[in-house]
């Protein structure tokens, strides 16, 4: 039997999940066939099922592997002193991960908005799924706590203000982003950050702006 | 012919629209049928068409319906001196838009984030549902986008602040909070109008928060 080297194993890997995103992006999970998938990554069953057992295992890993990418970068950005402030950095974690996976471009266009929606939608319909997006939710909710405690640290905001709430924002305007982009086009860059810097701007009446 | 009111008309439409939206956020707009929406609403086939041709209709009712009272309710806050700010403003909007619609808790549940995303999804597979939501959504931005003018009027942001911006990044704030509802549970109560207010005071180093 032919040895084959780590690094081919992972790049086979990555170009299955890769095309399988693309295809449930474009498509929905329901609508996608492992036929479909196959016939986008240009590789034989065999292949492919050395890899995954099907799609449950591949949209669970498609997921995981996502968030574990978010999880590290707040993580990366929680230990710095202070971390930067949201209008940056979502902008910027949203630029790492579409640059870390430029296969997930469809005819220039990030699938990922596409693919959180899909994503949602099976989502209500399988526990299984359901468990998996939980668990990457929680741990990049707990990723987004951390950073909050980090601008307290630097006197940025407000012993008092919740940090888990605002955690469960900063997830919110990704998401919503993501689906407004999904639904009605244009890109992240567009206003995310210009979004988050203007509510940070806003101030109760009678303080000054 | 016995003589209808305008009233009972209303009123039947009204029960129409809320069964056919808790088929819908509970099992997707696909796997919905009309004899579903029938038996939800315990109504014969001829007094449902009367109404409605079809499914299509069903759900462009129920989101022109929906973003129309959005609509008004953010009409309403930038003719107020000043508009209130985001973190009451959203939570208010969402508390009005349940108890306007009591018909629409399933078992307590309020099911509109569930139908959120079910319309999403939906919207990607239609072209003609597509531009009922896109009309809508262009509506409430704007209308945010003027709540935005009156917070700059009464000194509460810089003038140079991206009010379209800040408009989708509010929009964003309540999709993302319903994702996050409709997959994991909760409530819009627990955690919005803190998450803004936290995200709120947020300021770069160096300033005071």
């Amino acid at each position: 039997m032919a040895r084959v080297s780590q690094e081919h194993l992972d790049a086979r890997r990555r170009q299955i999940l890769d095309g399988a995103a693309l295809c449930f992006a474009r498509n929905g999970f329901h609508a996608t066939s492992m036929q479909d998938v196959l016939k986008e990554v240009d590789l034989s069953a065999g292949a492919v099922y050395r890899y995954f057992g099907g799609k449950e295992e591949l949209i669970a890993a498609i997921v995981t592997e996502v968030l574990d990418t978010v999880r590290g970068i707040y993580e990366q950005a929680a230990r710095e002193t202070p971390p930067p402030t949201p209008d940056v950095l979502i902008p910027r974690t949203l630029a790492r991960m579409r640059e870390a996976r430029p296969a997930t471009l469809d005819n220039g266009e990030w699938m990922f908005p596409r693919l959180m929606i899909q994503v949602w939608t099976e989502t209500t319909r399988s526990p299984a799924m359901a468990a998996t997006l939980s668990e990457g939710y929680q741990n990049v909710r707990a990723g987004w706590a951390r950073i909050v405690e980090g601008y307290k640290d630097a006197g940025m905001m407000p012993r008092d203000a919740d940090a888990d709430a605002m955690a469960r924002a900063m997830i919110a305007v990704v998401q919503g982003f993501a689906a407004q982009i999904a639904l009605f086009g244009g890109t992240f860059e567009e206003s995310v950050g210009d979004g988050l810097r203007a509510l940070m701007a806003v101030r109760p009446p009678g303080q000054d702006a």
